[in-house]
């Protein structure tokens, strides 16, 4: 079969509801330009869903399988164990394996030691954060202490050697980076391009976590302040890659997408909108699980698409391994269900009706059609209810904001939502889920 | 000069999230094709702001002038004194005495009462209920007493004759309503079209004020209950007015706007969204303050435009008298600004910069540019802290659901904002507030 190319490039921390395309943009004084035409040259999904952040998601995309399998339940700082182990198979293994050229630039999450880095877990090359971006501020704030706490650093790797620090991730390299990323991205288009190899760029970008600080180039371009400037910079970055891909000549033979690892953040100054939902990341709310999503194939999905059909997170490991022929593994669980019909066209209904959605331990929340059954309930970080006696039932198409609990008017969705809970709960007894900081 | 013909359609309680072009449509399961196409026909404001609800935003409409100055704070029952005194001059009347056709057809809600009625004040005719539709309930409630609490009508007048009960405003019949609003208004655009006489065709529908329900055409067609069937009945409403006035030949010689009438209902299960913005109507919220507003009108609006710009209602007032040829009141405030210029692109920016948000007696915040200064909290109408003792400065831009006070690091932002105050209360001072219940 052919092999597509595959351009996978994830936002960090970017609400449903800042671009242009999803409502955003101009009223957040960011025009997302290049961002909301990607979206016009193909399928906007409004219902793509992740997990509840950074890790868990990166921690999904990469195996197929939800964090409560993987033990990639939350982030942790340097020094304590993390990540995936290594008896998890990435989709970088496995494309890699199917004959990819593959690349990870930007932030990885899901390991800092040696054997858990990009390079060691099926990517030819990587340059980027092996933790996450608040990290950045260490050395900037007062008291920061380096024999206590692990000065950070941008690191690289290349297959088969041991990764390496470049610099110290700061401030001002925070600002810097995403334009690195997409410079080493256009290189790597570019190297492959040039020797006819299938690829699989990764391009985890930094954007717009917090500290929310633009490149200098972009500073003050808004008049909107820090956040706009860099969802301006961001929009231009993914433009850039846009770019690269079609000057080539390479639009027609790459999957192209564009999407985000989590809701927005929730603490200001750098707090995010998800637009016309609820809650931010870190809750289950709608505004937690639904993040923004593009996926332009010229000739293969058609343009102007937009779906309200469920997609998650998982789905993206299962369908790019089929596209690129790449094999799943078949001695475990993966959540990850094929969408290739869906997403080529070939049926206006996504192959999934629902998931499951934990914070950590917690099985918080289900979602299934347009109902989302709610065991527990902090609708905002930190402030809520905690485990709920009677569970409350919302319907997300009459009640986008989940505000008026529907179940005694309609027990009867309990059934399917909870014959998907007992079938999970069955699988893990059947295939024991991975400690959080178990060793190799 | 050349009078064009006026079609001022007025929703009641859509939120700014409902429809299609606003990112509602069919993620809340009611599709808007007519109205969405009417907004990419047009110019679609999301930055049009109304009073707190129904009595406050239809008299500033009909007066050009804050309620707070009429005495038109609130909804009251019927047999209690409301609505506009006869010394308001309405939008009605300067059209009528410009020579307009002038129709009403549908809520009224600003006098219930001999001289008081919409053909006692400026309109040829009028058929609809003189209050509001929650008093469709009032037959079908167990214990409802007509001894004590007026029987509902529908009702109907001509121009120089008392204004007549039609039959009783139930359920039923307000299933009906907006299919015989529609209907009289195609009958009325006929009449003028054939006379070649200029027309203002004032149609504040009952969609989609609770109970929410659609006509028997409707229901069920969406799958999605009453609110979604009502929004599609609505759609389907306003396209027949679009297909008359195209049919005819009249497109490019009418001004057609579409509006909401105030944010949205905030009572489960007839609760709407706001989309992005928080709160809903009687409340000082942005979801409250931004209603949709579509306005088209083919070789003088350019096709296609979405703005940020700030206009408010009473704004319509002065732009439609002023586009009528009519003659503006000039003994009293008139707090409606002429924004015909940016209307009809003749410039970018708004003539405003921002508005007093009064509801009730209290000055509750001020708009500016993108700033807004709250004095009282409460942002869940019935839930919050009241008058605060140091106000809230949010930006709208960065915080579009009003989240972060930042009034600390903005103290600048008083001082345009309460020079806007002072300058109202002068106004006030020099020409007093009609007491609300004040008789003729």
């Amino acid at each position: 079969m052919h092999q597509p190319n595959i351009v996978l490039i994830v936002a960090d921390n970017l609400g449903w509801g800042e671009l242009g395309c999803y409502g955003g943009g101009a009223l957040r004084g960011a025009p997302t330009p290049r961002i909301d035409a990607l979206a016009r040259q193909g399928l906007l999904l409004q219902n793509f869903n992740v997990e509840s952040d950074c890790v868990p998601t990166r921690s999904a995309l990469m195996t197929g399988r939800h964090p409560i399998r993987t033990g990639c339940l939350q982030s942790v700082p340097a020094g304590l164990p993390q990540g995936l182990t290594r008896s998890e198979v990435t989709l970088a293994q496995v494309l890699s394996d199917s004959g990819y050229a593959t690349a990870h630039y930007g932030k990885w999450h899901l390991g800092d030691i040696p054997g858990r880095y990009p390079s060691d877990r099926g990517f030819d090359s990587w340059y980027g954060i092996p933790r996450t971006t608040d990290e950045s501020q260490f050395t900037s704030t007062p008291g920061f202490d380096p024999s206590v706490a692990e000065l950070p650093h941008i690191m690289q790797g290349t297959r088969g050697s041991a990764s390496e620090n470049v610099k110290v991730y700061d401030l001002e390299s925070r600002r810097r980076i995403d334009e690195e990323l997409v410079d080493l991205s256009l290189a790597f288009i570019q190297r492959n391009h040039a020797t006819r190899k299938p690829f699989f760029l990764y391009l985890p970008m930094v954007h717009l976590h917090f500290p929310t600080l633009p490149h200098r180039d972009f500073a003050g371009r808004t008049g909107a302040g820090d956040f706009a400037d860099s969802m301006v910079e961001m929009d231009h970055r993914v433009g850039q890659v846009v770019d690269e891909i079609d000057r080539l000549g390479l639009a027609d033979d790459t999957l192209f997408i564009f999407c985000s690892d989590n809701g927005p953040e929730f603490r200001p100054p750098y707090r995010g909108t998800a637009g016309p939902w609820r809650g931010t990341y870190h809750t289950a709310m709608e505004g937690s699980l639904r993040v923004p999503f593009i996926a332009r194939w010229p000739q293969k999905i058609a343009a102007g698409q937009v779906s309200n059909e469920i997609v998650h997170v998982t789905d993206l490991f299962t369908t790019l391994a089929a596209l690129g022929g790449a094999r799943i593994p078949d001695d475990r669980p993966i959540d990850g269900i094929d969408q290739r019909d869906f997403l080529l066209g070939r049926t206006a209904r996504s192959t999934r009706e629902g998931f499951l959605f934990y914070i950590k331990n917690d099985l918080r929340a289900v979602k299934w059609r347009d109902w989302k059954l709610h065991f527990f309930w902090e609708p905002e970080v930190n402030e809520g209810k905690g485990k709920l006696e009677s569970p409350y039932l919302f319907n997300l198409t009459r009640d986008p904001k989940e505000e008026s609990d529907v179940l005694a008017f309609n027990t009867w969705v309990l059934q399917p939502v909870l014959r998907m809970v007992q079938a999970f709960n069955d699988s893990c007894k059947t295939f024991p889920n991975t400690v959080p900081g178990a060793r190799d």
